[in-house]
């Protein structure tokens, strides 16, 4: 496969000029550049440029807001709602981000729903933004019904991550985005692309039966990872950033688009802890740091995460590569 | 494999009196034998008298405070604590549960972290009490080591469950209590006393070799369920429930118990929102039966703790049944 060199800039300018090009403003188009360019970055090309197409298509259709101008309000003392204004969810990430740093530090524990938005991004770059700030966070979003629940055949559910992060004093946050399916749906999309097989635990046949064809489970449905335990966690997650929050559960979200194939247009739950107001203040740095020694002491292992790292520290000397596909694909939503 | 029949209320006095005969005043026995009695009126014997002699093996050491006196404390606007006096969960739960309640509808989101105490009780009798409050709950609690960290084979986690817990309407609260796991660690301990296999998902051996004997296992090492994703919540339960509030991690309490073979003394962190503070107070209840009737309609499905809420309202006519060897271990430690 072909593929184009690209400095971390030239990635960016690409993602924001092909964004405004189609209908973002600026503020808009930057903040969703941000987010992919960091992925591209941390070398997770499933959540980088790679998502382009969708929110061009998505902007061009009428479907999303590439003018959005998030609001923030306040529900209850601890919970805060964001609404998108139906635009891409990282502009409105980064407006919610401070009032729910406060509201965590104040109240010890506090709850940000956003809805009204598109979310095609990784969640880990707003989890591990609240763990910069010395909040333990989680963040869950649901998508479009790809995986089947415990003993169905048929989606229900989106690959509905979950996202995690803990604060660290001398070293990178702590910090795993993980789907609650057994793949990622860009990680089956690529495979697909690339011709590559899954493993059979990842998904089945529109018959139920095992398959390790990435088309025939594109077909099909994913399947939970760990079986009826992953799909527990994907049920979790519609609930939290779905039914709670009056945002599209993933059923829902993919009638609204109605086979337009645009990005799933829902909602995110996040929920940050101040661990400081959690009973040991001055302990609980060093105390995460015993279990990640533990952990790091035995051979073969490394912490969630820790690749991202390693890669970020790279790329913006090495730069990175794309497929020429998509790099074409990208050059003609430009015109 | 021999067996005896016995009523819950049977089940529940022999539990009682076996906690008094060592060292529990009412008000510790009673919370304990409920839990245990509970499970097995769900027909979940690994939380049921199956963990009574850990019990009682606690208390007679001295390790574990029979006559545990919890106290309550708040830590944050949203944050409580309590201190559960060197004793058994289930008392601390009774005493925290209206002010946990309480605190989440004032703030819309509450946390509470249990110190000071020994877990060994499943968690889905919290949540589930919080959800019939109308409340969404999670429970996450560390245990012993037992799971090995993602690319290790020595453990570091405890199996580390995570309990989730929706409210309904006009039906049985949805819940679920799973290990981080592939299989809980009395699911484990079972299988070896009844000579069944595992799968080979469940665990490796002290080689770090895949086994389905569950002997080899428990010489060895239990997995995350799904692989690298579980043992990733496992780590996030023991940051949530140990370094967050100050209490033991798997390792420590190991330490702690010093090969004694008592219950784990550590912590629980339980999450409790309050769905009507999200945006859509009216909508939630209704919103989270659409994501169950588009589960049910697939042959095959169910929801996760139904099986329980089945078995409940069976056994107050069919009572128990418990191993033989189970009863005489009971009775013996009543002389």
């Amino acid at each position: 496969m072909s593929s184009v060199s690209l400095s971390l800039e030239q990635a960016h300018s690409l993602a924001m000029k092909c964004l405004q090009a189609n209908g973002c403003d600026t503020a808009n188009a930057r903040a969703a550049a941000d987010r992919m360019i960091q992925a591209e970055g941390d070398l997770c090309p499933s959540h980088g440029l790679f998502r382009l197409p969708w929110y061009t298509a998505a902007v061009k259709s009428g479907r999303a807001n590439g003018k959005a101008k998030p609001r923030v309000e306040q529900l209850a003392p601890a919970v805060i709602r964001v609404d998108g204004d139906n635009g891409f969810a990282p502009l409105g990430q980064e407006v919610a981000h401070q009032p729910l740093v406060d509201c965590a530090h104040k109240n010890g524990i506090a709850a940000l729903a956003f809805v009204n938005m598109f979310h095609i991004a990784a969640m880990w770059p707003e989890v591990e933004r609240l763990a910069m700030e010395g909040l333990c966070a989680f963040a869950f979003t649901a998508s479009y019904p790809y995986v089947a629940p415990a003993g169905g055949i048929k989606p229900v559910y989106g690959t509905n991550p979950m996202g995690f992060a803990w604060p660290r004093k001398n070293a990178p946050t702590l910090v795993f985005d993980q789907a609650s399916a057994a793949m990622a749906r860009g990680e089956l999309q690529i495979a697909a692309r690339d011709g590559h097989s899954v493993p059979e635990t990842a998904g089945i046949g529109p018959d139920g039966e095992p398959t390790t064809d990435p088309n025939v489970v594109l077909q099909g449905a994913q399947l939970g990872f760990g079986g009826y335990k992953g799909a527990s966690l994907a049920m979790m997650v519609e609930l939290l950033a779905g039914a709670m929050i009056g945002e599209f559960l993933s059923i829902e979200s993919a009638e609204d688009d109605g086979g337009k194939g645009g990005p799933p247009k829902g909602g995110e739950l996040i929920i940050a802890l101040d661990p400081a107001k959690f009973g040991d203040p001055e302990g609980f740095l060093a105390h995460g740091e015993k279990l990640f020694e533990a952990i790091l002491q035995q051979e073969g292992t490394r912490l969630p995460g820790a690749r991202r790292f390693i890669n970020r520290q790279k790329t913006p000397e090495t730069g990175i590569e794309i497929p020429q596909s998509l790099h074409q694909t990208i050059l003609a939503l430009m015109n």
